[in-house]
């Protein structure tokens, strides 16, 4: 199975670390870091770079998609070569998949319109603005598209995938080799649980992010 | 702060990508990926490689050392370089961490002797080997050092770290900006609570791995 992960400069590394630890586990599975040029691509805090080996000329049918989102999501969906190289992909596809506000490129590329999909938390106004219905989920399935939600939910998204893809037996053990037994020691990870304070901060620093 | 991330061949990326995420957003956090040489280190899959920009000979004091497991550390721990760097820069750290067998370089370089330390779960007699008392706990803390258990378990101990810091509140916001509120489909990520048979599966898995 071809596995494209997409990268654009300023994405957010884990978004798609996540579900790239757990897929790429598939027995198979050709995982390939794509990006519009191949070469060099940084993560949003600029200290990572991924040397992206192919370039979306040549990655041209994979089986599945994954798009991570972060703060460059704007300029990777306003770039046409993008935006044309997701549509066209998305129609040979098993899977087209995002993490986080990489589902506004999905949006951007216009296959969204009418769809429930999720996004970052903070950006359910920039994802019905595609025309899909926000919903408040850990990730999203219709058909073959699956949104997962902000940053770390793109783990729990690739035992999904792992299981429908190589079985639960394989999930599991997966689930069991990264020891994925989470136990955060706060429980502010989602607006409904984080303590008001919080959640008024986070709000007011992704307005002012999205502002500048 | 300096965060000195340690790459070398056959690393496992989830492992550092996970307290990565979080410690960067630490303010004033500067992350530096390290490798023996400084330039391209290919993760355990292959298909992942990060562009590292500085060599260990570069980065002599970092506040705080993060050393990722994968199925490259004995190879790692071998060469003399990495562990008198190692060593070397754990004088001077504020806080020195491992994830995974990231802990057997930490045990390879000699500051896990007689200490309590954790690993990834197949890899405790390893740890036993450095005169470590294995603990099976998500973190371990024994002043200064910190060691995590297998790869997702990162993510734990950055957001433990990220409080004491820089506050709990700093850590309760992350959390939130990284919707880290875990829901993994299926209950299968420690050695007591997967079924018997995955269990039994991984065990030969990693005893084969370590044989070959």
């Amino acid at each position: 199975m071809q596995i494209a992960i997409f990268l654009y400069d300023n994405f957010t590394a884990l978004d798609c670390i996540g579900p790239y630890e757990v897929l790429s586990r598939l027995p198979a599975a050709d995982v390939r870091f794509v990006s519009v040029d191949g070469g060099v691509v940084r993560a949003d805090t600029r200290a990572l770079a991924v040397a992206t080996e192919y370039s979306i000329d040549q990655v041209t049918a994979p089986d599945l998609l994954l798009i991570p989102g972060g703060p460059g999501d704007e300029a990777a969906a306003a770039d046409p070569r993008v935006r044309e190289w997701v549509a066209k992909v998305h129609e040979t596809t098993r899977w087209t998949t995002s993490v986080c506000t990489g589902s506004l490129i999905l949006g951007a590329a216009g296959l969204l319109q009418g769809v429930d999909a999720t996004s970052h938390w903070a950006s359910y106004d920039r994802l019905r603005s595609y025309g899909a219905n926000p919903v408040a989920e850990r990730f999203v399935r219709v058909g073959k598209i699956i949104t997962a939600a902000g940053v770390s939910a793109g783990i729990d998204m690739g035992l999904y995938l792992l299981a429908q893809e190589g079985g639960e037996d394989l999930a599991q053990a997966i689930q069991l080799a990264i020891e994925y037994d989470p136990q955060p020691p706060f429980d502010s990870g989602a607006p409904s649980k984080a303590p008001a304070h919080i959640l008024e901060l986070m709000t007011a620093y992704f307005a002012e992010a999205r502002a500048s």
